[in-house]
């Protein structure tokens, strides 16, 4: 398949659509990015890539940072780790604190900001103190990214913490329940580092490659999770990788995927590729507008649809 | 590949399994069925067919029939359709009110029972009284299946029916919103109708082929639904074919797939084959023990897994 | 105390408030009234009644009628009445489905819908079908009332039938969980009889006298309920009477009393009087704007609150 | 009336009671006292105490202190109190999240732990940190109860912040709500220095009896409330004095009262006494066993409830 070729088409296609939906306000140094940017890059088995727009802009990589630390936490605690966040998908927002409280403080999956947050907790129990841990999610990214300069936006970071009250009250909940090990605050710190963390598109579909191919790296060759450990993401990603729109996304791109406030998404062809995809304006349920129409436009060009 | 092989694999090593799990107490009628049978069969484009157990034992099908229901409804409301029911997970069950009550009577998905009512509301609407909607969902079953003789069980529907007030209760909450059109109590025990067709392990299989297929069956060469319909129809079994389990079962599995709590499972591996499984015992979460056991060992001999 | 000089400057004084509020709606049969209505009647322990306004004038009064119910149920079932039914307020209206499925289908107390929907279906357990039941309420009414001729507004009655779901649904709902003996629609049907029982502010005043003398009405003599049974029904008013506005109304009046949707307002003062008031505005929390305003300028000028 | 031998006979008949119930023990240092004391004494207009029991022996008053805080906060802020606190019941405590969450961060009354959190954030905004804040509170304290000498516990405070999550979790819930001024840690912190105010019922009995006599201390003629916020205060207790046992209270002991999980409950009899009883067992709602039962009798001795 001519891939530069279909990215083109979508790049012209998708156009009239950057201006559509909002970007994320609650952190204000989102705020500030030039909302009508695009930028789309696959990676496949051979490392050879494909882009189309400012691949080389970096973003703030926000919730698709979950995907990094639940490959961390599933290697680190095996089976065990669902003794403390479940793998199901969550329902509406508003259940978000009932559910946590009805489920007596286990969160119903690892990507919703209370299991995020859980996970977190359980890497600093594992690797040691906030600066051990954040270092071990660092150096994962920059390792499956390939890339030893990605770093964390300290800014925005920053700016996360001080709109932190809601992820501070999710943690509580979860601690009067039992299922909280090291310090609220120190965690929910860290936890906005990790969503800090700024990748362009290029890198971001580099770096997930390992999803497409059973958890083995087909570039360098290293394996980071086992079969049935990808197999565990990816059935996460695409049950709940995009908040209350998980059906729908299912529906219309067909893809296990993670997408993030800063615009962000990445999406998985089992065996075939791995798709980073990123836009500034978000659709109502949070998702990038843009970037979402993309990957439908290309599962329909592609035919590359699981379903 | 040597199906017949890979499945009398499967059957002997699920012998062990099949005393696990409880049947569904809350119908009588199912209730006095033996147990610990099990049942499974695969059906290929060729129409080809392979089978191990009690494949001619004809069982209740309940939940799975709302994927017929909602395959008939998709056709004709098309995307009005959504207008009346959602399409995302849900959450536990243990939200199903409270939910419905949030969300001003729109159901999340047609796979609940709230979502699975007021289905059958909109298809006496569009196709008339009872008997009339009756008669095409089970016309509709008859004409996949290829086999006219399929009916449902009377002693199963009017068992039902008299532990129906939870689902009454779901039905007048959707009418007190203003998302019901037809008289509750017939809605309902025609919904208990079609949830009570027997088939057989073959029937159901040969049935499903379509949903393989992009909507066409490939041995009558019958047209069902449209590719984009299919899409939907699969996307929805992925995200809640399972109760409470779907994320698990998306893992451990990774088809799309829709249980019943008389023990049966359908499942699709998309351009290749329909499965049916079928087992009356059910684990915790209400999914035959010993069928979903059997698709987990089919997808991981066969590397069928979509993910 | 010079009580009709105090009821003359009450209605002076309200006067400007009667055309503050909204007549209840969803009941055609009751939005046809003249909104600006006003009057007030207080029974004395000697039989002496003193009146304001268009206390000939016959009103529907819905939820006050619960506490008919409520106090031949007592009568009937003594303590057992509570395994069916609580004593505790209840907290928003968007709770009542949550809490109804949280606490099995046992409802909060008397005085919210599902509460008095129960103790109908008590009352139908105790006397018989729903003709006998709903004579018994009528006969108890008339009886407290001393007059005869008291009926109930079949066309009242009609529309709100018409209007059932959200009702039939809690019905439902204590249903599924073993909470109800008699048919559904039935009980609800009888309910809503029972809720349009008219009376003018001199019957109404005169029937609930026995609540201000523990039970035993000092007109005619005879003994209604015992003393601890009256605390018990007094005690509810206090706490449940008003909906989301018993708090406040607490604060503002200071008595006992039990408000409904068609205007009317019953307080007792205990050891003194009772007091029947209606003006059909509502405010937002369903309550007679210019009924509650009327009981405050009362309590204020008599100081005859409670606390 | 002779109340020392009605408080004698009282203090028998209670003794084969002691024996029931639990002392509180998520705080160890509430755990350790002797759980079958008893005391009880009133207070008259005159200053006059008729006593029973243990009345010199010191116990954690834990949230009657909500009385003191909600009476100085009353004083502070007027009506604006209630943009920030509502005065209506709260149903169960499984709902207190969801309800917080639906109700945007606004709790229901001064009485539950989120309100009267909140509370202490308003008194800190008003008079400084939280040393101020408490000293202003053990002031008030020392004053109504005419005793410079009272204190809080510390170890008991201390024991208490070392299990704080929950109530963190609501204190950051209302801060993501804007529903928070100050650091939400030294607000808890501070609201669990209040909880620990130590007092005998002598002191309890003889500081509450402005609530007695419309908020004028009639014993030193200090004026620490008005009329109309005296009212509230006894309306807020009569409907959410006794967590989920408030209208079983309302009925069985018929006065204005609020209860503590160190055992203590102190009960208004509007214009004639106050009244303070201390037993540290438990019922399964959290209050004194013994405690409700000493002042069920009281009323039923003296027939001196307001119904």
């Amino acid at each position: 398949m001519n891939y530069q070729k279909i990215l083109e088409e979508i790049e012209l296609e998708i156009q009239s659509e950057l201006s559509f939906g909002e970007v994320a306000n609650y952190i204000p140094a989102l705020a500030r990015i030039d909302p009508d940017q695009f930028a789309m890059t696959l990676t496949l088995e051979s490392g050879e890539q494909f882009s189309v727009g400012k691949t080389q802009e970096e973003f703030s990589i926000q919730s698709i940072s979950k995907v990094l630390a639940f490959s961390l936490a599933i290697d680190a605690y095996s089976t065990d780790l669902y003794k403390r966040v479940g793998v199901e998908p969550s329902g509406s927002a508003f259940n978000s604190l009932v559910q946590l409280e009805y489920e007596s403080g286990i969160p119903r999956n690892p990507f919703i900001n209370a299991g995020a947050i859980v996970i977190m907790d359980m890497l600093m129990s594992h690797f040691g103190g906030d600066y051990a841990s954040l270092e071990k999610v660092m150096n994962f990214t920059r390792e499956i990214a390939d890339k030893s300069e990605i770093k964390f936006d300290t800014v925005v970071a920053k700016s996360e913490m001080a709109h932190a009250s809601r992820n501070l009250s999710l943690a509580q909940l979860m601690k009067s329940f039992g299922n909280f090990e090291n310090d609220v605050h120190e965690v929910v710190r860290t936890y906005f580092k990790q969503c800090a963390i700024s990748m362009t598109t290029q890198d971001l579909s580099r770096a997930m490659i390992y999803l497409a191919f059973k958890g083995r790296d087909p570039i360098s060759g290293k394996e980071f999770l086992n079969e049935a450990q990808t197999k565990r993401v990816n059935a996460l990603m695409l049950t709940c990788g995009h908040y209350d729109a998980s059906g729908e996304f299912a529906f219309n791109v067909g893809l296990p995927a993670k997408s993030g406030v800063g615009g962000g998404i990445v999406a998985i062809v089992p065996n075939v590729m791995s798709i980073a995809v990123w836009s500034p304006r978000l659709n109502r349920y949070g998702n990038s507008h843009a970037g979402t129409l993309a990957l439908q436009l290309f599962t329909t060009k592609t035919r590359l649809s699981i379903f």
